[in-house]
C-alpha cells in the first residue's frame, strides 16, 4: 500500500470569518491497524456548516476540534484492511473519520452500507445526518398540518432542500430563499417548490409577502441574521420556528442584532433549537422514509463535489458563503 | 344618584413613550340601564402593561382602542343598579369596564365574587389574569422540575411575583431580577425568592451569574431587550423561555437588537411567546390553586395603589417605566 495518508488539521482557531491558513494539510504514514480494528479508504468527505462551530473554543453543545488534531467530519469509504470480525475489505461504511484519506476504527459510530441502491455520496446528504436533521426539525419541531406555508431558508442546501420537499410531500406550500436566480430556479423547477425568493435580489421583504400570500406558518431557519428578523414580521398567530442554524452569524465577530423578536409574543411563536444528535431514536423512521421516497423519485438532491483533499479548506470557506450548491462534498477517489 | 361618571379615553396614539397627552379625561352623566344589563360602580381599575399595544394601531393580537373611546381594563366592583336577572344591586363583580366609574354590561364576560375571604382587589392581580398568566406560562410553557433554576424578570411586578413563589412550590431554586434595592429585598424577604438580581446595578451579567451557580432551565421573560440578551447567555441546554412580556420595548421607537440568539441553537431552547387569553381552558385550575395557595399564606401579594381615575395616566406611564412595586391598581373608592 505505497498510498500516503493525507490529513487536513485544525491550525489556528478563526476569529470571524474562516481562512485557508487556519487549516493545515500534512502527509503522513498510512495508520497501522491493531487487532479488533479496520482501516477505511474514505471516498468522500462531507462537509457541512456545524463545523465552524467545532473550530471554535467557544463553549457549544460539542467539543471544539483542538488546534493540531484532524478535522472532523461525517465519511463515506471502503474498508481497506480488517481485524475486525464484523467488518471485511470492500465493505462500505458511513462513520465520521475526518478530513483524511485513511481512518482506523473499532467499528464505534460506523454503519454499513449494504443497499446499492442509493449512491455512496448521498449517505452523507438526503440519506444522512442532513436529511435527518430536515426531517425531526421540520415534522417533529414544526409539526406542519396540510395546507399551512412552510418558508425555508438555504432551500438550495444540503439539509434546506429536503425540508422544503417534505413540506410538499405533506401538502404545505412551501417556499424557499436562496441566493441567486440559479439556486432559486433548481428550488422551483427541480425540487418542486412553490416558489423561491433570492434574497441577493435587494427586495427580500416583497418578494417574501409575494410569496406567502397567506404568511407563514413555519419558518425553518438555517442563516440567522437579518432574514430570519424579516421573516419574523411575517409569520402567522401560533407559528412554529425549528432553529437549525445560523450560517450567517457564524463567521462574524459582531452578531446580528434581531428587532423583530415581538413577534414572538404577538404571534404567539414557538422557537426551538435543535441538534440532530438529540433525536437518535427518529433515524431509523427518518431513513426509512426518505430512503423510500428517494426510490419513488419524490424526493431530489443535488451534490457539489470537490476534487481532492486539499481542496477541502476551499470549499469550506465556500460553504461558509453559499458557493455551495447543493450538499457540499469532498471527492477523495 | 348624584354623582357623574368619570372616564379616561384615547386622546391620541403615542408613537414612543406613552404620555398624559395621550389620554383624555371626561366626566358624563352615569349611564342608564336597559332591561337586561345592569350597572356597576368599579372599585378598582387594573392597569397593565398589555395596554400599551392597545393604544397602538400596530396589528397585535387583540384589537386596539380606537381614539376617542375609554381605555379598555379590567375591573372590580359592585352591582350599583340592574335590570338582570342573575344580578342584583350589591353583588361584586369582575369584569372589563375599562377606565371609567360606571360601567354597563349585561352580563358578558363578568364574573361574580362570592368568595369573601380574598380581597376584591386581589381579582385584579394574584387571583386575577396576572396570576393565571403566571401560572400557565410557568407551569405549561415553561414545565419546572425541582431542583431546575428558574429566573423570572420583573420578579416584583404581579406577574413575576407569582412566577417566582410558584416556581419555589414546585421545588425550583427561583431568582428574580428586578429594580433597585427596594424590589429586590422584597423579592428576598417577602416573596421568599432565592436570589434577586438588581438590573440597576451595573453588574447584570456578574450578579446573573453569582445568582445562578447552575446556570438557568427556565426564563420567564416579561421584559425583553438587553436584560432577554443578557440572560440567553447563561441559558442551560433544553432551557425553556415563555415569552409573557417585553415592556422594555414597548415605548421605543427603535427596537433593542438581540444579539445572543446563537444559544437558542447551540442550547437548544425553546422559546415561546404567550398570551392567557389563549389558555382559558387553565383558568379554573389555576385559580384553584392560587386561592388554596393564598389562603395557606403560601402566596404573598403587593399591590401599587393610585387614588383616582385622574391619576391613572400617571400611574400607566409609571408602570411602562417600573415606578409601580407590586401589582398596578387605580382606586375608584
Amino acid at each position: 500500500m505505497p498510498e500516503k495518508n493525507i490529513q487536513v488539521l485544525l491550525a489556528q482557531r478563526p476569529m470571524g470569518m474562516v481562512k485557508k491558513n487556519h487549516f493545515r494539510i500534512v502527509h503522513t504514514p498510512v495508520p497501522d491497524i491493531a487487532d479488533g480494528q479496520f482501516l477505511v479508504r474514505n471516498h468522500y468527505l462531507s462537509l457541512d456548516p456545524y463545523m465552524r462551530g467545532r473550530m471554535s473554543a467557544a463553549k457549544s453543545y460539542a467539543q471544539s476540534v483542538e488546534i493540531g488534531d484532524v478535522m472532523v467530519g461525517g465519511t463515506v469509504g471502503e474498508v481497506a484492511a480488517s481485524k475486525h470480525p464484523g467488518f471485511k475489505t470492500g465493505d462500505a461504511v458511513l462513520g465520521a473519520l475526518g478530513w483524511q484519506l485513511y481512518g482506523v476504527s473499532d467499528g464505534g459510530g460506523i454503519a454499513k452500507i449494504e443497499d446499492d441502491r442509493i449512491p455512496l455520496s448521498a449517505y452523507l446528504g438526503v440519506m444522512g445526518m442532513p436529511g435527518v436533521t430536515a426531517y425531526v426539525g421540520l415534522l417533529d419541531i414544526g409539526r406542519p398540518k396540510a395546507g399551512e406555508t412552510v418558508v425555508v431558508s438555504a432551500a438550495s442546501g444540503a439539509v434546506g432542500s429536503v425540508v422544503g420537499q417534505i413540506a410538499k410531500l405533506k401538502g404545505c406550500r412551501a417556499v424557499g430563499i436562496a441566493g441567486g436566480p440559479d439556486k432559486c430556479r433548481h428550488v422551483r423547477e427541480e425540487l418542486g417548490l412553490d416558489a423561491c425568493v433570492d434574497y441577493k435580489a435587494d427586495r427580500l421583504w416583497e418578494d417574501l409577502v409575494h410569496a406567502t400570500p397567506a404568511g407563514i406558518d413555519i419558518y425553518f431557519d438555517n442563516v440567522g441574521g437579518p432574514i430570519f428578523d424579516r421573516v419574523l414580521n411575517r409569520m402567522n398567530p401560533f407559528g412554529r420556528i425549528p432553529v437549525c442554524g445560523m450560517i450567517s452569524q457564524y463567521n462574524t465577530l459582531k452578531p446580528y442584532g434581531v428587532r423583530n423578536l415581538r413577534n414572538v409574543l404577538i404571534q404567539r411563536l414557538k422557537m426551538q433549537g435543535f441538534i440532530v444528535s438529540d433525536h437518535a431514536g427518529r433515524r431509523t423512521d427518518a431513513l426509512a422514509d426518505i430512503g423510500r421516497w428517494l426510490l419513488e423519485g419524490r424526493l431530489k438532491y443535488r451534490e457539489s463535489i470537490t476534487q481532492g483533499l486539499e481542496n477541502a479548506p476551499a470549499a469550506f470557506i465556500g460553504l461558509m458563503t453559499g458557493k455551495n450548491f447543493g450538499k457540499q462534498l469532498v471527492k477523495l477517489i
